[in-house]
């Protein structure tokens, strides 16, 4: 099936034509991944990777690292932004730890919360600054971590997934991912994640600027995800990975979760036609990176809170999208 | 109760200061709407005004006339993208017939579809580049059916309410009463809508000239809207002064519906702060509307359907302002 033949479809219904905008490209877009006229989004899942950074300790974030293991615990208590938009948009929610420095006594969450999917490699990366943040063991593991969790839920008949996550410290990360697999500069790659002033931001910029020397001889992608990674963006690759294996939509955050995109389109160059840019993040380099994919997110609402909540708020976008191809008249229908 | 409580409730909840951006100011400004920190929204419906339009004889519209009445029995039959974007996101629709030029047998839509309300006034608006498009009477009849509309669903108990509208050749009055109340040039003021090409935008900004001169010495906003509104665009003028005048929030969805609102604001100035711009339409002038309103939209997908559509889709962003509010739990719950 081609686009053309979509096009035309919606080009029956009952609005003139290109009415809806984006919606219309959406529509095209879930069809061509499902290869049918009548798609359909079953089970959707936001899938919350966790884990701790050990370059956290060069203070690169203007919280600590304990916040991870708390907000894992409001995950599980259902107190947190995604646990509110994923009930009301009707997504389910699963939290991997891979990675949590911290324990949890159950993987129970309270209804209508989380439950935890216990996958830890390690309790937090290592410090990049002094050493690569995973093995290539612990890379390994993570990126297995991802896949399982995405088996999981396609195998409950989920056709349509977004990655979040919880990691004090993973701006850093992704700001060096996105220096690396884009090329951009440095200093136009880093932002204040949850909140730095300006000197905070001075400081992390020269943290990153160290990092980003030390490794900047890697070449292998898998290399350089194990190096400046973290245990949740190496999971999120693995299950973006997967869900393109799988032939699912897949739901894009934000800047944390373009990252792990622009490591695993280097590895799957067919991945691009299964992602829904769910929005635009406030977090400074998320324009670029979505620039230098050449896509329009869905929402720009100056938000920059990761844990997946961008695709928990555009999910509905994909249900009109989805509605308006299944569900509305055609022009030659109407009754004059 | 201002704005300040409300934000520092906001900044006690499980994220970064300010992380969830415009959802934020979304969450303050229904709070203060309804004057209370644990909002709540009720009953929502969009409310379709259709009118036929006697200008559209002049040729400014891409579609003829008929469509009108052919959309209105659309509704009912539940097939129109307004059906598909009210149902999927639980909001109950009523379309009204101030003035379609066309008879209905029936008030019954099917199930999940829409209710017909007969209000009708006239069958359309007399050709404005002739006379004016209402007689005084016939305008306050039709700002009557619009506040008898909002009085209806606010007795069942509606707290939010969307305007939408369906009337072929209606971007043209929105476009004049743009300019009129925007001080804008018209040419700016005028655009495609439902498609023209090239040829068909110069005769309609020839044909909007001439109307516009025809009333120049109008000053008396509600002879403006006589002269050259319609009669679903007058009906939206009332119904905003009472949905306001009942302290619900509003939903405002495109071009047509801010042309209303640009109306209304002129009569009750407090208005503004009842209303949520729900889109951004691809309709030329809507962009210079909201700049001229210093307001930002929640959703830019190059949509220009009209039918209320943008509000039925910003609607879960509301859901997720006011969900953030009330459910999220507060940081110094986090257990450690």
């Amino acid at each position: 099936m081609h686009a053309d033949r979509i096009r035309q479809l919606i080009d029956t219904k009952t609005k003139p034509l290109g009415a809806l905008g984006q919606l219309e490209d959406l529509a095209v877009q879930i069809a061509l991944i499902q290869q049918t006229e009548t798609p359909a989004l079953l089970h959707p899942h936001v899938l919350v990777f966790a884990a701790d950074h050990g370059l956290a300790a060069e203070g690169v974030s203007a919280y600590p690292s304990h916040i991870t293991h708390g907000m894992v615990h409001n995950f599980m208590a259902g107190g947190a932004a995604i646990n509110v938009f994923c009930r009301q948009n009707g997504l389910n929610l699963l939290v991997c730890d891979v990675g949590v420095n911290g324990s949890f006594d159950t993987q129970a969450g309270t209804p209508g919360a989380s439950t935890l999917v216990k996958y830890k490699i390690r309790a937090g990366s290592r410090n990049m600054n002094l050493e690569p943040a995973m093995t290539p063991d612990e890379c390994e593991a993570a990126l297995d971590a991802g896949k399982t969790m995405v088996n999981g839920v396609r195998y409950r008949n989920c056709n349509v997934v977004g990655f979040g996550e919880m990691g004090i410290g993973n701006t850093s990360s992704a700001a060096l991912l996105m220096h690396r697999f884009t090329g951009l500069p440095l200093v136009d790659c880093v932002g204040r994640g949850t909140g730095l002033d300006d000197a905070g931001l001075a400081h992390k910029q020269a943290v990153l600027r160290s990092v980003a020397d030390r490794y900047a001889d890697l070449t292998d992608p898998l290399a350089i995800l194990a190096a400046m990674g973290g245990l949740e963006i190496a999971a999120m690759v693995g299950g973006l990975l997967q869900a393109a294996e799988e032939q699912m939509v897949i739901l894009i955050d934000g800047f944390i979760a373009t990252a792990a995109l622009l490591v695993a389109r280097t590895i799957n160059p067919d991945l691009d036609r299964f992602c829904v840019f769910c929005h635009e993040s406030d977090e400074a380099g998320h324009r670029l990176m979505l620039d230098y994919l050449n896509v329009q997110p869905l929402l720009r609402l100056r938000m920059r809170l990761g844990e997946g909540t961008g695709c928990a708020l555009a999910y509905p976008l994909l249900q009109a999208a989805v509605g308006m191809l299944n569900e509305m008249a055609s022009m030659d229908s109407l009754q004059a």
